[in-house]
């Protein structure tokens, strides 16, 4: 076996500027760390370049056989610095940044998507993409102002989703939702004082079309102004005394009852 | 206004100590931080006196003049000792543990219980008990392995709903399953193989009386031997492609759905 390529290598040295968001603008490229996404990276033919550890090359010696693309040997410390987690996996994989033109949702709107306005915890815009992906969404929308989706901790938090869905990036969300509403597509806003509760919302068949939820900061959550291009505002219904709900577990309650509502529509047609 | 007090502080030195575990214990008392925690300690009239620093004093000025406990200034450095976060909050009050034994869900079954299995990520454990909340459960158990629910991150996460629920603490769950089915109660466990689909169970009825869910691992789900012992194991249904959900996602779409359907149930008695 090769000699593990230390920091200093110039293809560490490369894949290390893409820790940070200028770096992966400027290379067009993003690192997807971790088993999971090195996995689903393969799957999906999009991954260019691997980088392991010895021992993470042990650990993943199958997956690694099969990869069909560089793989390369570094140490303990290259790895990481190719890391934005503070345990680092000792696998990494290097990707093509790949986002869709925000104009496709107007041209082609799906079924069902996603728009997160401000939300800047990577974790939670993580977890709702991959909620979104369970949920069947076809596009999750990153506006200005929240996470960027090619962010370390919300490639991790996506578990591969990122994979699975077209994202937009950086989206300015008013123009946004009026061509989407214009094209015939339900724009609903998950807002805590919604004038629409979510099983009403299901009962009087707003889910059953196309729809896209917009999600607001995590502590602040939709500015009025934004909420209020919306075609209705939905809070989810609680019957104990917590004051409110994590965002992406409000996100989760909105897009299953979405799926349900949308399968149960496919279905009576 | 008197002197801010050191960590040299006798007071300071002492709720230093509810920052680990065995500190909790040993004085029966644990810390809530930041603005939240404290107004939900101070309106479930539990805070015995809070910490705060002089920056913090003046922004939460109107909630401390009616604290109606001994407020104590204490320096920036005592604060973040006081802290179990990467950004003190500069406010934390001292309040009593308080859980109940795990044999009152047999001897007064709540409509509503949710239990823990080896569910060791606080942020997640904080969440889970947050929406339980919302969704009316009287009850959460920390099952044995599980997170702490009184420490800093899981007090955090769940936005104080821990000053709203029940809690049980450290509790063996497979006799605790076998008591609480043989009062009466449906335990559900959540799992991703789950022979029955969540809204298939909705339909079935098996939602609408008195439930137990039982979360497990985020990452290694439940034990075979543990989800055996639950009357049925819930899958959440997905369209999309994702593998699975993060596991406080699939516990509010668990919990939600029960939500409603033991509302619905309620009113059609």
């Amino acid at each position: 076996m090769t000699d593990a390529l230390t920091a200093r290598n110039a293809r560490v040295a490369a894949a290390r500027k893409l820790t940070r968001r200028a770096g992966r603008d400027a290379a067009g490229l993003f690192l997807a760390e971790g088993r999971q996404a090195v996995v689903e990276a393969l799957a999906a033919g999009v991954a260019q370049e691997v980088f392991v550890t010895g021992s993470a090359a042990a650990t993943h010696h199958e997956l690694l056989a099969g990869a069909g693309v560089p793989v390369r040997l570094v140490t303990d410390e290259a790895a990481g610095g190719l890391s934005e987690t503070a345990t680092p996996q000792g696998l990494v994989a290097v990707c093509p940044l790949r986002d869709v033109p925000a104009a496709t949702l107007a041209t082609d709107p799906p079924q069902l998507a996603v728009a997160l306005a401000e939300l800047n915890d990577p974790g939670n815009a993580g977890t709702v993409l991959r909620t979104a992906d369970a949920c069947g969404a076809r596009t999750v929308v990153f506006g200005s102002g929240s996470a960027d989706p090619f962010q370390g901790k919300v490639v991790r938090s996506s578990a591969g989703s990122l994979f699975h869905v077209d994202v937009v990036r950086s989206a300015p969300l008013e123009p946004l939702l009026d061509d989407v509403r214009a094209a015939g597509v339900t724009v609903l806003a998950a807002a805590g004082d919604g004038e629409v509760a979510l099983d009403a919302a299901g009962a009087e068949g707003l889910l059953g079309g196309r729809v896209l939820w917009l999600f607001g900061n995590e502590a602040r959550g939709l500015a009025p102004a934004l909420a209020a291009r919306a075609d209705h505002r939905v809070r989810v219904p609680m019957r104990g005394r917590a004051e409110s709900l994590n965002l992406s577990v409000a996100a989760a309650i909105c897009l299953y009852a979405t799926q349900l509502a949308q399968d149960d529509h496919m279905r009576s047609r």
